[in-house]
């Protein structure tokens, strides 16, 4: 696929695009040579961060705001070509505190968004991204997209129902959707401040300190880490698919790693850090989902993108980031 | 089960207390001795009714109000023993073209209700009252709460949303909740001005005044049509059970009937009536579930549940009655 062919001038409005996910893609787009706007309202404490674009950042037209709001969200989404879908509220336990704060950005918010495509823009494509978290626990040991949800927490309620929409959007109003359920992302450009924006990314802050990392229970609870630059690549490849029939593809590295194994990868990639092992907080473990492994067979036979980059190569990468700009994210 | 007993002074709060099922429920809960309260905002067009509690308007304390509203939830759920939560936008096409009163009703007005819940009155008991329709089009015969939710509007998306917090707010918080996802209910005390709020209902009133009946399609079907006084037999059986779990039961017939046969089953009833076959139209065909019939097998092995009215006695009894209070209702 020539992605510079398929993305060049293009108008793509990237919510989120200051975040994590979302300025990598826009960073991606942006020297692929498509018209990127992005819109992020940098929300306290959450993964909104101008330095995140800092490469392309006088390429880009940021606009300061919230998908809560719908006269913006109105204003911006006439003449985009594409709508990479990715702000959102990504805290699971703050979730739980402050419901309704993720009902409003992480559902509400969504339906600002798709009401905008719907009445001003029905022929734009829009890649929704969603979360592993919408499946919740459950005893499989490979999770396909065919797994019955099983939401654990507010959050993954509200993703789930920013699934829906998009798909019932699909189905009912003919708008073009998609929904990526992305597995644990890790790499640079995250928010590096609190552990509830991506545990992997806070252990690689916790070994650069040189501090103890803890690990709840025995940490052989199994995840699936997907590096950014792989989920860029599936936010590409997606977009630039046929598939937008409101269906739902998994995001991941497809295979499982306990969270030991990963603090020890992490304390010696970066020669510093030290485990020390804890017992459960209440509140963590009444959410906690268990294993997770993404099943990607689906992306791949249909969409034809899968990971390239291994769990050592992208630790590398990402440490080697962080030591850069440490003080841009601490 | 010795219902007066066991309901007797017990102070319950009915949201949705003067529409279909939630006055029909408010008015055997007081006669059993309850202190009802009803919760209820007469939104224009919907169920809510004064002429709902005549029976028993004197003893059941009505406020007029919203779940929309958190300061006066706040002050009712207080001092209750049990929430019946029946409050609801019920229409799947106003879902459609009104996305966010639904969203506001259906999702963020349980938020309401479980918040006051969670930090005011945490040993209450509260039933959910779900719908079908989160189960969406599905190939199975039988449906049974095992099978993965698949809403087809934004109506079933804000139910099952509402069904997951009334879940997580058990397994993380601790509040006594139960989910009871009923079938298509029908008898005395519906809203009969619109066909959005109950088919069979509206076909009642269609036969009654000797209009025609309008099936989409070849009318095939095949619907669980239950007994509104089956219904509130499974919300006090449910009430007074031990599974407060966050569990989701099925309420229905168990029985599958083509939309033809009860059309022509009203008409014989009523004697009055003709049936006339057009197409469908495209926004209902869109949105349309197909087949559906409760499996309701695990309510009556654990909660003891069963219907008992039969479809003819049922209908016999819904004619009868709005053939009494016409005025009250047209």
């Amino acid at each position: 696929m020539d992605f510079e062919k398929f993305y060049k001038n293009k108008n793509i409005l990237i919510t989120g695009g200051l975040g994590f996910l979302g300025s990598n893609l826009a960073i991606r787009l942006s020297e692929l040579g498509a018209k990127v706007t992005i819109l992020d309202c940098l929300l306290k404490i959450h993964g909104g961060n101008l330095f995140n674009i800092q490469p392309v950042r006088k390429e880009i037209n940021f606009v300061r705001g919230d998908i809560r709001n719908a006269a913006l969200v109105n204003k911006l989404i006439k003449g985009q070509d594409f709508l990479f879908n990715i702000a959102a509220q990504t805290s699971h336990t703050d979730s739980m505190e402050q419901p309704f704060l993720d009902g409003d950005i992480n559902s509400k918010g969504q339906l600002n968004l798709l009401e905008a495509c719907r009445r001003l823009n029905p022929s734009i494509r829009a890649v929704y991204c969603s979360s592993r978290a919408i499946y919740g626990s459950s005893p499989k040991k490979l999770i396909d997209e065919g797994t019955a949800p099983n939401p654990l927490d507010v959050y993954s309620v509200h993703k789930l129902a920013g699934e829906h929409y998009h798909k019932i959007y699909n189905k009912v109003h003919g708008i073009k959707t998609l929904i990526l359920r992305v597995a644990n992302g890790y790499g640079p450009r995250a928010q590096m401040k609190a552990p509830s924006f991506g545990i992997l990314n806070w252990f690689i802050r916790l070994a650069l300190d040189n501090m103890e990392i803890k690990i709840f229970g025995d940490g052989k609870q199994m995840r699936d880490y997907v590096y950014v630059v792989d989920i860029v690549q599936s936010f590409l490849q997606a977009g630039a698919s046929e598939h937008f029939n409101g269906d739902i593809y998994n995001v991941g590295s497809g295979r499982g790693v306990s969270l030991v194994n990963i603090v020890r990868e992490i304390v010696t990639t970066a020669g510093r850090g030290k485990i020390v092992y804890v017992s459960w907080p209440d509140t963590n473990k009444k959410i906690d989902v268990g294993d997770f492994v993404a099943d990607v067979s689906k992306i791949k036979s249909e969409i034809g993108w899968q990971p390239e980059i291994s769990l050592r190569e992208g630790l590398e990468k990402t440490i080697e980031f962080y030591r850069l700009n440490k003080k841009r994210y601490w």
